[in-house]
C-alpha cells in the first residue's frame, strides 16, 4: 500500500476547448494557476471530450432529426451489437463496446457530436510526450470515457487510452497474505483511476482533467489500452 | 466539485478476521490506530471477504478435488450464463452477474471457501449502524467486491451493498455547461468510490478497508445497491 495514500484534485479553468488547442500547455498551466505543479509518478485523467475537441474530432449534425445520432454512431461503428430504441450498442474501430459509438452531442454546440479520437493511446502518448516538455517528473496520461455495462445500472468512467501508466497490472505472480499464489488477479488499474477522477468531475462540471497522487510507482511504464484492456473476440464470451 | 479534492487511504491491522467478530468495532479501532478519527461524510469501503468471514459464510471445500470449486459455484448460482474451463459466468441469488457466483479461495485456510453475503446491503447497513454508535458524523459504506467485465481485460472493484451513501446519482436532471439538460447520465458512483479504494488496497496487501474523504455530501442517502444497481433481466440485453 501507498501508505501516503491518494489523492485526487480537479482541475478546472481550462475553457471551451477548440481544434489545434494545446491541451498538454493548458493543463500544466491551469494546475499552476491553482498552485500545483506535476511531481513523478502522477497521473492525469484527460476526459475524451476535451482531446477530441482539440484533435478536431467534431462532426455537423442536424439535431433537428431524431435519427441523425443513432445513423452517425452507426457509421462510426464496426459492428452492432443490439438496438433498442434510439440506443445502439456496437463495437467500435477501437474494439470498445459501448453505446452509440461513443457518439456524444453533450457539452458541444448544437448542432455538432463529437467522436471518439481515432487513436486514444497514440492520443495519450502524444499529451504524455508534450507534457514532458513542460514539466519534470514521469507521468502519465489517461483519456477517459463514460460507459455503460451490460448489467449493472449507472455508467462508470473507463480507459480508453494511456501512456506511461499501466492498464492492466498483473498480480498473478503475487502471493496472499497465506503465501499461496494468487491466480486471475489481473487488475484493470488504469479503469479504476479513471473511476476515481470521475468522482471529482462530475458530468455537468467543467472538469475536465483530474490529477490522481499516490498511485503506486511500479505501474509506471508503457502501455496500451488497445493491446491491455480491449478483449478480443476469440476471449469474448458474450458478443 | 469538492474544491478540496478526494483523499483515500487503506486501513490496516485488523487481523485475521473470524465468525462473530465486530468488524465496525475493529474498523474504528484500526483508524485509531492510525490516528485517524472519523467524520462527517466519510465512506468507508469494505472488502467482502471480511464481511463474509464475520458473518461465517465460509465452507469446507475438497482442495484436491479440482471441480470442487464450479459444483460450490454452481450451488451458489440462479443460473449459468457461460462457462468455459473452470470459469463459470453465473447469476447470484443476489442478481449478480459474476465469475464462480463469487466463491473464492484466496485468503482463506486451505479447505475453505469464502461466499457471498447473503444480503451484502444488509450487511451495510449493520456495519452503518455499529459504527454510527462507536463514531460521530454522518458515514457511508460500502461493501467491494472484485468482477469481471464482458467486454474489457482486468478486473475492478464493484459495489455489492451500500448503506448511508448512494450507489446509482442521477444527474439527468441537470444540465450541461452550455444550459442543455443532460440525458441518460445516472453515474454509479458506488463503483468508482470502490475503484477508488481498490487503488490502496491491492490484492495480496492486508488492506481490507479504505476510508475515501471528500465525497459530495449530497450523495448521503439511504441506498441500496440491489435496488439501484442490479439491471433487471427486462433491461439487460446481454444475459
Amino acid at each position: 500500500m501507498n501508505a501516503a495514500g491518494i489523492s485526487i484534485f480537479g482541475v478546472e479553468g481550462l475553457g471551451e476547448i477548440r481544434h489545434g488547442d494545446p491541451l498538454a500547455e493548458l493543463i500544466v498551466g491551469a494546475l499552476a494557476d491553482q498552485g500545483v505543479g506535476l511531481a513523478d509518478h502522477d497521473v492525469l485523467v484527460v476526459t475524451q471530450k476535451i482531446v477530441s475537441k482539440a484533435e478536431g474530432r467534431v462532426v455537423a449534425i442536424d439535431h433537428g432529426d431524431p435519427d441523425a445520432k443513432r445513423r452517425l454512431a452507426e457509421a462510426e461503428a464496426v459492428r452492432v451489437l443490439r438496438r433498442r430504441g434510439d440506443l445502439v450498442i456496437t463495437e467500435t474501430a477501437h474494439g470498445f463496446i459501448c453505446a452509440n459509438s461513443g457518439v456524444d452531442l453533450s457539452n458541444i454546440a448544437e448542432g455538432y457530436a463529437v467522436l471518439l479520437p481515432l487513436d486514444p493511446d497514440r492520443s495519450a502518448r502524444g499529451l504524455r510526450d508534450a507534457i514532458a516538455h513542460l514539466a519534470k517528473g514521469e507521468v502519465g496520461i489517461i483519456i477517459s470515457d463514460t460507459f455503460g455495462r451490460a448489467w449493472r445500472r449507472g455508467v462508470t468512467d473507463v480507459a480508453i487510452g494511456t501512456a506511461g501508466i499501466a492498464a492492466v497490472v498483473d498480480l498473478r505472480s503475487t502471493r496472499d497474505h497465506l503465501g499461496r499464489e494468487l491466480v486471475a488477479t489481473e487488475v484493470c488499474v488504469a479503469d479504476e483511476i479513471c473511476a476515481a477522477a470521475d468522482l471529482v468531475m462530475g458530468k455537468a462540471r467543467r472538469v475536465p482533467v483530474a490529477l490522481v497522487r499516490g498511485i503506486d510507482s511500479a505501474w509506471f511504464r508503457e502501455s496500451s489500452v488497445r493491446d491491455e484492456v480491449v478483449r478480443p473476440p476469440a476471449e469474448d464470451l458474450f458478443r
